[in-house]
């Protein structure tokens, strides 16, 4: 698949992508999965799927962990899969969210997804055994996967969900992984992720997986990012990217500092809850998460609002 | 001992619920679940659990975080459930390993492994999205859990794997719940246990989770422990235990002290594998843990040896 | 019981080191520094002391934690020194805190304070530079420490202060140097208590640095306690020590349960403050702690006054 | 670039308050103090200054965490700050370590320093007591503390050193004080700093504390830094910053990325005794840390060697 055959050239702000080679870059929602009455709404996840095909989005992340993967069947996760793909047009990339604590599982339901459709795979660190993923547990985990994965391989490390950060060691050597292509990385962590940037890999794009350090991350340069703030801003995130490709920094900047509080509100503070009943209030479909997930109580809500209304989406 | 005379009505199960029944006190292995490449063996299986038979043990915790549960596939596991309760006796209490992160999947499970048996079903934390889980999401996921299965329900609190502790202001108001009959704490953290017994929360037994503060929970009014050491030492878990019972203080901590080191290799330090190469050695069957779970390396494999030695169990 | 027979030759103190001389065990309240409109009142100082007095407690810890001593000039602590050795009788204890970031500026704070008197030193790791405190050099600083002081040193291990946690491995080494006579462990962590009991460091006495253990400690095989709750509690730690070494293990547990929310409310929750506020209630001066150190609010005031009636101080 | 362009009435000193007067910008080394035999080296600080008054560095942070004012009397204190200021120039802002745990001690230290001379106090908050330094504690401290303060408060939030975090609610509040200056933050959390700087605080100027992030905290906002690294490698910190003033932003990238390895090495992981050895290779005197502060082994010296080499510094 020639998705993410790249030039070693990481920071395209000095010019266009030549070819219409697609790679591992732009911006990304990881879309939420809209629920009615605790069960999937395939048809909710279609409009929504619709609205967003409006922006210029590179393409989406299925299943992550705005997707609430880890609340639905693996049953429920496939047909969640196989709805997306329906709605998603040719020239968008779609990463499917994988990534369970065993090998086995996790090349199981690849098997699965792969029969559906897709281009990579999402795959977040196994962490239940917290302290018994040492660097070997974790190389030997992302080797294994990737050898066999049938699709091109995106690390997710997200240590807040995880408890786990990857060292810059594994991922030095798993960047040299042919099946390897890149990595979304939420920690938020600047230094780390400049770290990464400074050992240079080739053919390994950095995403920020956070709108909390977007702009930043592009400064130092990351190659885009998986946003859970794109649900609901995708225009806003693909204004803060295309402005610093432009070299309009300072725009971009000011963009950067208006979504952080807005972003906290609908990720840290108020989670997925917090994110879907913003989309509820800008025309998509959001709806309660799964329980026990919550949605914000009156005083969050309140926040929420005043916030988009700061950035003209209400 | 008047310390461990606990309240008879706590905990009824396999429809007996008349006086003097079992209630949930004394020691349960979290029992490991054999692999033979990469594959559940159900015939080791089978023979650990015969040995284990031979023990005062009071019951089994099947498919908990020493047996693998989260590398396992829900088929997996059920048929680990439906192997294991041929095996063990009537009188041997089962507790059932469950809690994923949402309801709807925690109780699809506990619907399917009901009909297969078990007395009990130990319900770890939703944890992934650790910081939307507060407080009344918590209470809400145990409430709703509590009043649909069809078991008896077991709080599981393990803090080293999941992120999240459970506060005493929501353990308060579980306890009161008539299907939720108590609390396997692997916290290790004794003034949080101690606060727990000093509530005096009525039908409400506490467990300690580890092997590591077995004597010291034991003397502030633990019921007993479901301890990962009591896979590879029962008689020595039964034997602190006893001898608390029977006021011989001063032999149950020389115990304590004597198993805490070897308890550390094989949870805290090597985990599982250090836990099945440890079981090797003694004429169980451990075999190594599911990728990317590991064995300890020589060193780590002569340390526990030593200690295997120093309580004659090599 | 033999628990509590220690060895008596750890703990030679004023120059007499003759045999059954007392040892580091029992119950010292580290005791709190008296302010008068932010200035050291000498004069209430005095006057606890002669009420303290009146219990059998083994002796003082002056210029602790609770102490403040982190909120004194160095002329103060050495005055609140001198004033607290004139009322403290002669078979009572004296442990000066001490420990600084520097061995040199330990030593200078020691070799002043050595003139004034006192029995040992309770010297607190140096922490500031808390990940360049490598075993290496917290081993450095100690046996630099031990070689020159003047007094027996008493390790001070308070993870909650420093963020600082001593391995086993630094404490095996320290523990046999001839001036190291014991520590104070404040971590509240009852495997890492253990794990240290287990070496059976010969003439190291262990002391728990907090009530939150106090039960659990002494019936693993801590020689006493190091206690803020002794301030204002006296005798009901000094029965849990007693009713400890008579066997009569369930009232001592009865009594630990009885205290340990006092305990946390006057630590935890509302730290130095809190300790004040509720020796003011009892008799002894509180008064506030020095700035920007604060008292508890209305509702933790009332918390405090329901748990002093609890245990009838009130 | 209007980035940068800083009202300047923020930060008037030397008592010449008048317009166009230098504002807390640009960057600044915290100085290191050295030492000879565990002695303050006063020839050896003067040296050092003379070197670093070549650079057109804004001004010298005395006495900071990286001059290890923790290990040093308030006696030497007080001298190396005549010492140094001694030897700098009138046109570099001299900014003083100050803040110990109690309003009453840091005020009693400012009221000395202040006589000596200097233009501004760098304050860390209070940290040994941690949990007990609630929002209104730190806020109380600081406010006091910046009343009575004769020269400009600089706060200073450095949780890895104090485990404590400012919060945005307490920094709001502080930051309309007319004596608090503005804030180096050594947090790294690029969150958190931006967070800040959306607050748009007039008059408070944000500097990062840590090279870690100079060019992304330049690009997002901030005066300036400092830094640790400008010890040794002053002319390309300065260059980071001038290159991002003049929208050079591709090549100020680059020198962050370049840099990145080198600060780590001599911050986070060996720390103060890596920044000296570094010191001494490059015609500074470094020298030893004092004790128990060490020095790099013989791996890190090797490793601190390589990178002063990748930028021409050897």
């Amino acid at each position: 698949m020639k998705l993410f055959v790249l030039d070693p050239v990481a920071f395209y702000f000095r010019g266009k992508p030549e070819k219409d080679m697609p790679i591992l870059n732009g911006i990304y929602p990881p879309i939420v999965t809209p629920f009615e009455d605790q069960e999937v709404s395939y048809s909710q996840l279609s409009n929504n799927i619709k609205k967003w095909n409006e922006y210029e989005l590179t393409g989406y992340v299925i299943l992550g962990s705005n997707g609430e993967n880890a609340m639905l069947s693996e049953a429920e996760s496939l047909n969640v899969l196989e709805t997306a793909i329906k709605y998603i047009p040719d020239n968008k990339q779609i990463i499917i969210g994988a990534g369970q604590e065993s090998c086995k599982l996790t090349l199981n339901y690849m098997k699965q997804a792969r029969q559906i459709g897709g281009d990579a795979f999402l795959v977040v660190s196994p962490h239940y055994y917290k302290d018994q993923m040492t660097d070997s547990a974790l190389l030997n985990f992302y080797t294994e996967v990737a050898e066999k994965a049938e699709l091109p391989v995106v690390i997710y490390n997200v240590p807040k969900f995880t408890g786990i950060n990857l060292t810059l060691n594994v991922l030095e050597k798993l960047a040299s992984h042919p099946n390897i292509v890149g990595m979304k990385d939420s920690s938020g962590n600047m230094t780390y992720f400049q770290s990464l940037l400074a050992l240079q890999l080739p053919e390994f794009q950095l995403l920020t997986g956070t709108a909390n350090t977007l702009f930043p991350s592009l400064m130092v340069g990351a190659a885009g990012g998986i946003l859970a703030l794109a649900n609901i801003a995708p225009q806003i995130c693909l204004d803060i990217f295309h402005l610093c490709q432009q070299g309009k920094i300072e725009k971009s900047r000011e963009l950067q500092l208006k979504i952080i509080r807005l972003n906290q509100l609908t990720t840290n503070i108020f989670g997925i809850g917090g994110l879907k009943y913003a989309l509820d209030q800008i025309g998509f479909f959001g709806g309660k998460p799964r329980s026990p997930l919550e949605v914000p109580d009156a005083d969050g809500k309140a926040q929420i609002r005043t916030e988009l209304k700061k950035i003209s989406l209400l």
